[in-house]
Protein backbone atom coordinates (compact mmCIF):
# COMPACT_ATOMS: atom_id res chain seq x y z
CA UNK A 1 0.00 0.00 0.00
CA UNK A 2 1.11 3.61 -1.18
CA UNK A 3 0.37 5.45 2.26
CA UNK A 4 0.59 9.07 1.63
CA UNK A 5 3.40 10.87 3.55
CA UNK A 6 1.06 12.90 5.65
CA UNK A 7 -0.86 9.36 6.71
CA UNK A 8 2.46 8.38 7.57
CA UNK A 9 3.75 10.79 9.70
CA UNK A 10 0.36 11.77 11.19
CA UNK A 11 -0.18 7.73 12.26
CA UNK A 12 3.78 7.49 13.37
CA UNK A 13 3.61 10.44 15.49
CA UNK A 14 2.58 10.92 19.14
CA UNK A 15 0.66 13.33 20.65
CA UNK A 16 0.38 13.88 24.63
CA UNK A 17 -2.01 16.10 25.56
CA UNK A 18 -0.83 19.20 28.85
CA UNK A 19 2.86 17.92 27.98
CA UNK A 20 4.75 20.01 29.07
CA UNK A 21 2.40 21.66 30.94
CA UNK A 22 -1.47 21.64 31.01
CA UNK A 23 -2.93 23.56 27.39
CA UNK A 24 -0.02 21.74 25.26
CA UNK A 25 -0.56 19.27 23.02
CA UNK A 26 3.02 17.47 23.10
CA UNK A 27 4.33 16.31 19.41
CA UNK A 28 6.64 13.18 20.17
CA UNK A 29 8.85 12.36 17.21
CA UNK A 30 10.53 9.53 19.18
CA UNK A 31 7.34 7.10 18.05
CA UNK A 32 8.35 8.17 14.19
CA UNK A 33 11.90 7.41 14.90
CA UNK A 34 10.88 3.71 16.17
CA UNK A 35 9.15 3.41 13.37
CA UNK A 36 11.42 1.99 10.76
CA UNK A 37 9.12 2.94 7.92
CA UNK A 38 8.24 6.20 9.27
CA UNK A 39 11.68 6.82 9.82
CA UNK A 40 13.38 5.88 6.43
CA UNK A 41 10.64 8.06 4.97
CA UNK A 42 11.16 11.13 6.74
CA UNK A 43 14.78 11.17 6.10
CA UNK A 44 14.06 10.48 2.70
CA UNK A 45 11.86 13.34 2.02
CA UNK A 46 14.30 15.45 3.29
CA UNK A 47 16.74 14.25 1.09
CA UNK A 48 15.40 14.19 -2.22
CA UNK A 49 15.04 17.84 -3.12
CA UNK A 50 18.85 18.10 -2.58
CA UNK A 51 19.80 15.05 -4.94
CA UNK A 52 22.82 16.33 -7.03
CA UNK A 53 23.23 19.21 -5.49
CA UNK A 54 26.68 19.35 -3.49
CA UNK A 55 25.96 19.91 -0.10
CA UNK A 56 29.02 20.12 2.51
CA UNK A 57 27.67 19.72 5.59
CA UNK A 58 24.34 19.23 7.71
CA UNK A 59 24.15 21.26 10.59
CA UNK A 60 22.13 19.37 13.77
CA UNK A 61 20.72 21.73 16.66
CA UNK A 62 21.40 19.08 19.71
CA UNK A 63 19.45 16.85 20.80
CA UNK A 64 16.78 15.50 18.73
CA UNK A 65 18.32 17.71 15.51
CA UNK A 66 21.59 15.19 16.45
CA UNK A 67 19.35 12.43 15.02
CA UNK A 68 17.80 13.49 11.90
CA UNK A 69 20.93 15.63 11.15
CA UNK A 70 23.09 12.46 11.09
CA UNK A 71 21.08 10.14 8.81
CA UNK A 72 20.78 13.23 6.48
CA UNK A 73 24.43 13.54 6.67
CA UNK A 74 25.10 10.54 5.63
CA UNK A 75 22.55 9.87 3.18
CA UNK A 76 23.93 13.22 1.43
CA UNK A 77 27.65 11.81 2.06
CA UNK A 78 28.08 15.04 3.81
CA UNK A 79 29.80 16.26 6.95
CA UNK A 80 27.45 16.66 10.21
CA UNK A 81 28.23 20.22 12.37
CA UNK A 82 26.44 20.40 15.93
CA UNK A 83 25.02 22.79 17.27
CA UNK A 84 25.11 22.30 20.89
CA UNK A 85 24.25 23.86 24.19
CA UNK A 86 26.85 26.05 26.27
CA UNK A 87 29.91 24.27 27.67
CA UNK A 88 29.78 21.22 25.74
CA UNK A 89 32.21 21.43 23.24
CA UNK A 90 35.72 21.26 23.76
CA UNK A 91 37.35 23.32 21.24
CA UNK A 92 37.11 26.77 20.33
CA UNK A 93 33.68 28.07 19.89
CA UNK A 94 31.43 30.93 18.40
CA UNK A 95 28.59 31.44 20.89
CA UNK A 96 25.28 33.31 20.66
CA UNK A 97 22.28 33.98 23.34
CA UNK A 98 18.80 33.25 22.07
CA UNK A 99 15.15 33.55 24.10
CA UNK A 100 13.38 30.71 25.58
CA UNK A 101 10.04 31.29 26.76
CA UNK A 102 11.22 32.02 30.12
CA UNK A 103 14.67 33.47 29.77
CA UNK A 104 17.70 33.32 28.51
CA UNK A 105 20.28 30.49 27.18
CA UNK A 106 23.14 30.22 24.76
CA UNK A 107 24.39 27.75 21.85
CA UNK A 108 27.41 27.13 20.51
CA UNK A 109 29.58 25.78 17.59
CA UNK A 110 33.11 24.71 16.90
CA UNK A 111 34.58 28.12 15.03
CA UNK A 112 36.16 25.79 12.34
CA UNK A 113 33.23 23.55 12.08
CA UNK A 114 32.18 24.85 8.79
CA UNK A 115 34.83 26.82 5.96
CA UNK A 116 33.63 30.61 4.77
CA UNK A 117 31.15 29.67 1.73
CA UNK A 118 30.64 26.11 2.16
CA UNK A 119 27.21 24.83 1.67
CA UNK A 120 24.95 23.96 4.83
CA UNK A 121 21.48 22.30 5.53
CA UNK A 122 20.36 23.10 8.98
CA UNK A 123 17.97 20.54 10.90
CA UNK A 124 15.61 19.78 13.57
CA UNK A 125 12.69 18.36 14.62
CA UNK A 126 10.12 20.58 14.95
CA UNK A 127 9.87 24.44 14.19
CA UNK A 128 7.81 25.93 16.93
CA UNK A 129 8.21 30.42 17.45
CA UNK A 130 11.88 29.93 15.36
CA UNK A 131 13.68 31.26 17.93
CA UNK A 132 16.71 28.20 18.59
CA UNK A 133 16.47 27.88 14.36
CA UNK A 134 16.74 31.73 14.02
CA UNK A 135 19.97 31.54 16.64
CA UNK A 136 20.99 28.39 14.91
CA UNK A 137 20.88 30.09 11.45
CA UNK A 138 22.76 33.59 12.77
CA UNK A 139 25.66 31.44 14.30
CA UNK A 140 26.03 29.84 11.09
CA UNK A 141 26.45 33.02 9.31
CA UNK A 142 28.66 34.13 11.85
CA UNK A 143 31.51 31.93 10.03
CA UNK A 144 30.01 32.35 6.72
CA UNK A 145 28.03 29.33 6.30
CA UNK A 146 25.88 29.36 2.80
CA UNK A 147 22.49 28.17 4.52
CA UNK A 148 20.72 26.20 1.54
CA UNK A 149 17.71 25.16 3.49
CA UNK A 150 16.51 24.60 6.88
CA UNK A 151 14.19 20.78 7.17
CA UNK A 152 12.28 20.25 9.67
CA UNK A 153 9.78 17.21 10.06
CA UNK A 154 7.16 18.87 11.67
CA UNK A 155 5.79 22.78 11.74
CA UNK A 156 3.61 24.71 13.94
CA UNK A 157 2.91 27.40 11.70
CA UNK A 158 0.78 29.60 14.11
CA UNK A 159 3.71 30.28 16.37
CA UNK A 160 5.32 31.78 13.89
CA UNK A 161 8.81 30.40 13.39
CA UNK A 162 8.53 29.53 9.31
CA UNK A 163 7.78 33.09 8.43
CA UNK A 164 11.06 34.37 10.95
CA UNK A 165 13.14 31.50 9.08
CA UNK A 166 11.49 33.04 5.73
CA UNK A 167 12.16 36.72 6.70
CA UNK A 168 15.78 35.98 7.01
CA UNK A 169 16.10 34.59 3.25
CA UNK A 170 16.06 31.11 4.32
CA UNK A 171 14.49 28.42 2.39
CA UNK A 172 12.45 26.40 5.02
CA UNK A 173 11.28 22.48 4.06
CA UNK A 174 8.72 20.91 6.94
CA UNK A 175 6.45 17.59 6.01
CA UNK A 176 3.86 18.47 8.91
CA UNK A 177 1.95 21.15 10.22
CA UNK A 178 0.10 20.89 13.21
CA UNK A 179 -2.81 23.52 14.16
CA UNK A 180 -2.47 25.05 18.04
CA UNK A 181 0.43 24.47 20.26
CA UNK B 1 44.22 6.62 -2.89
CA UNK B 2 42.98 3.67 -0.29
CA UNK B 3 44.11 4.83 3.01
CA UNK B 4 43.51 2.48 5.90
CA UNK B 5 40.76 2.74 8.24
CA UNK B 6 42.72 3.44 11.31
CA UNK B 7 45.08 6.02 9.06
CA UNK B 8 41.50 7.86 7.91
CA UNK B 9 40.33 7.75 11.71
CA UNK B 10 43.82 9.05 13.24
CA UNK B 11 43.82 11.95 10.63
CA UNK B 12 39.87 12.79 11.30
CA UNK B 13 39.52 12.43 15.31
CA UNK B 14 41.22 15.85 17.35
CA UNK B 15 42.96 15.46 20.00
CA UNK B 16 42.83 18.13 22.51
CA UNK B 17 45.55 17.71 25.21
CA UNK B 18 44.30 18.70 29.47
CA UNK B 19 40.41 18.55 28.30
CA UNK B 20 38.34 18.95 30.09
CA UNK B 21 40.94 18.70 32.99
CA UNK B 22 44.91 18.62 33.04
CA UNK B 23 46.12 14.74 32.26
CA UNK B 24 43.34 13.76 30.09
CA UNK B 25 43.64 13.26 25.83
CA UNK B 26 40.40 15.00 25.38
CA UNK B 27 39.59 12.48 21.94
CA UNK B 28 37.44 15.08 19.82
CA UNK B 29 35.00 13.35 17.20
CA UNK B 30 33.25 16.69 15.88
CA UNK B 31 36.54 16.86 13.35
CA UNK B 32 35.57 13.50 12.03
CA UNK B 33 31.65 14.12 11.97
CA UNK B 34 32.43 17.31 10.19
CA UNK B 35 34.57 15.30 7.24
CA UNK B 36 32.45 13.40 4.81
CA UNK B 37 34.43 10.94 3.99
CA UNK B 38 35.78 9.86 7.24
CA UNK B 39 32.41 10.44 8.16
CA UNK B 40 30.89 7.74 5.77
CA UNK B 41 33.09 5.30 6.36
CA UNK B 42 32.74 5.33 10.07
CA UNK B 43 29.13 5.07 9.65
CA UNK B 44 29.78 2.36 6.69
CA UNK B 45 32.06 0.23 8.87
CA UNK B 46 30.14 0.32 11.75
CA UNK B 47 27.22 -1.18 9.51
CA UNK B 48 28.52 -3.79 6.95
CA UNK B 49 29.24 -6.99 9.49
CA UNK B 50 24.98 -6.60 9.87
CA UNK B 51 24.67 -6.46 6.05
CA UNK B 52 21.75 -9.22 5.66
CA UNK B 53 20.64 -9.21 9.22
CA UNK B 54 17.04 -8.35 10.34
CA UNK B 55 18.06 -5.28 12.88
CA UNK B 56 14.61 -3.55 14.57
CA UNK B 57 16.27 -0.63 16.19
CA UNK B 58 18.75 0.95 16.94
CA UNK B 59 19.45 2.69 19.90
CA UNK B 60 21.87 5.92 20.85
CA UNK B 61 23.27 7.05 23.92
CA UNK B 62 22.76 11.12 24.17
CA UNK B 63 23.72 13.09 22.88
CA UNK B 64 26.94 11.76 20.01
CA UNK B 65 24.91 8.38 19.95
CA UNK B 66 22.39 10.13 18.69
CA UNK B 67 24.22 11.23 15.62
CA UNK B 68 25.92 7.66 15.21
CA UNK B 69 22.91 6.27 15.54
CA UNK B 70 20.56 8.25 13.33
CA UNK B 71 22.32 7.64 10.55
CA UNK B 72 23.16 4.03 11.76
CA UNK B 73 19.51 3.24 11.44
CA UNK B 74 18.52 5.20 8.73
CA UNK B 75 21.16 2.96 6.77
CA UNK B 76 20.04 -0.51 8.17
CA UNK B 77 16.44 0.73 7.47
CA UNK B 78 15.70 -0.21 11.62
CA UNK B 79 13.95 2.55 13.67
CA UNK B 80 15.95 4.88 16.44
CA UNK B 81 15.30 4.65 20.01
CA UNK B 82 16.87 7.65 22.18
CA UNK B 83 18.77 6.54 25.90
CA UNK B 84 18.60 10.21 27.02
CA UNK B 85 19.46 11.81 30.36
CA UNK B 86 16.54 11.71 33.04
CA UNK B 87 13.74 14.08 32.38
CA UNK B 88 13.98 14.65 28.90
CA UNK B 89 11.10 12.22 27.60
CA UNK B 90 7.68 13.22 27.53
CA UNK B 91 5.89 9.48 27.62
CA UNK B 92 6.78 6.23 30.67
CA UNK B 93 9.96 5.31 30.74
CA UNK B 94 12.64 3.28 32.14
CA UNK B 95 15.21 4.38 34.33
CA UNK B 96 18.54 3.39 35.40
CA UNK B 97 20.96 4.99 37.92
CA UNK B 98 24.70 4.96 37.06
CA UNK B 99 27.98 6.31 38.66
CA UNK B 100 29.81 9.18 36.97
CA UNK B 101 33.44 9.83 37.62
CA UNK B 102 31.60 11.97 40.67
CA UNK B 103 28.39 11.02 41.72
CA UNK B 104 25.19 9.41 40.10
CA UNK B 105 23.13 9.92 37.29
CA UNK B 106 20.44 8.36 35.34
CA UNK B 107 19.40 7.71 32.09
CA UNK B 108 15.92 6.68 31.14
CA UNK B 109 14.21 5.60 27.79
CA UNK B 110 10.24 5.36 26.80
CA UNK B 111 9.35 1.85 28.09
CA UNK B 112 6.89 1.16 24.90
CA UNK B 113 10.18 2.06 23.12
CA UNK B 114 11.23 -1.67 22.17
CA UNK B 115 9.14 -4.73 21.97
CA UNK B 116 10.06 -8.09 24.10
CA UNK B 117 13.10 -10.05 21.92
CA UNK B 118 13.37 -7.19 19.54
CA UNK B 119 16.79 -7.14 17.53
CA UNK B 120 18.88 -3.97 19.09
CA UNK B 121 22.30 -2.29 18.19
CA UNK B 122 23.89 0.25 20.56
CA UNK B 123 25.66 3.20 19.83
CA UNK B 124 27.83 5.38 21.04
CA UNK B 125 30.65 7.23 20.00
CA UNK B 126 33.67 6.15 22.82
CA UNK B 127 33.72 3.18 25.43
CA UNK B 128 36.20 4.21 28.12
CA UNK B 129 35.42 2.71 31.64
CA UNK B 130 31.92 1.69 30.01
CA UNK B 131 29.62 2.60 33.22
CA UNK B 132 26.98 4.57 30.92
CA UNK B 133 27.43 1.63 28.02
CA UNK B 134 26.43 -0.96 30.75
CA UNK B 135 23.59 1.25 32.20
CA UNK B 136 22.17 1.51 28.63
CA UNK B 137 22.47 -2.09 28.16
CA UNK B 138 20.91 -3.01 31.27
CA UNK B 139 18.15 -0.38 30.71
CA UNK B 140 17.76 -1.88 27.22
CA UNK B 141 17.66 -5.69 28.57
CA UNK B 142 14.67 -4.59 31.57
CA UNK B 143 12.23 -4.16 27.94
CA UNK B 144 13.16 -7.06 27.02
CA UNK B 145 15.89 -6.22 24.08
CA UNK B 146 17.92 -8.91 22.35
CA UNK B 147 21.32 -6.81 21.91
CA UNK B 148 23.25 -7.70 18.83
CA UNK B 149 25.94 -5.50 19.28
CA UNK B 150 27.03 -2.77 21.02
CA UNK B 151 29.14 0.23 18.66
CA UNK B 152 31.73 2.84 19.47
CA UNK B 153 33.79 4.35 17.35
CA UNK B 154 36.75 5.30 19.97
CA UNK B 155 38.07 2.51 22.34
CA UNK B 156 40.25 3.82 25.12
CA UNK B 157 41.17 -0.05 26.20
CA UNK B 158 42.96 0.95 29.65
CA UNK B 159 39.53 2.30 31.21
CA UNK B 160 37.91 -1.27 30.88
CA UNK B 161 34.90 -0.75 29.21
CA UNK B 162 34.66 -3.25 26.50
CA UNK B 163 35.45 -6.08 28.78
CA UNK B 164 33.25 -4.79 30.93
CA UNK B 165 30.21 -5.45 28.45
CA UNK B 166 31.89 -8.26 27.01
CA UNK B 167 31.58 -9.95 30.99
CA UNK B 168 27.45 -9.16 30.25
CA UNK B 169 27.64 -11.20 27.08
CA UNK B 170 27.48 -8.27 24.86
CA UNK B 171 29.47 -8.38 21.47
CA UNK B 172 31.59 -5.11 21.34
CA UNK B 173 32.73 -3.45 18.00
CA UNK B 174 34.59 -0.45 18.19
CA UNK B 175 36.98 1.10 15.16
CA UNK B 176 40.03 2.72 17.03
CA UNK B 177 41.89 2.39 20.44
CA UNK B 178 43.86 5.14 22.33
CA UNK B 179 46.03 4.47 24.68
CA UNK B 180 45.95 6.45 28.12
CA UNK B 181 43.31 8.47 29.15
Amino acid sequence: MNTSLEQTLLGAIRTIPDYPRPGVMFRDITTLLGNARAFRRTIDELVHPHAGAKIDQVAGIEARGFILGGAIAHQMSAGFVPIRKKGKLPHETVRIAYSLEYGLDEMEMHKDAVKAGEKVILVDDLIATGGTAEAAVKLLRQIGADIVAACFIVDLPELGGRKKLEALGVDVRTLISFDGH
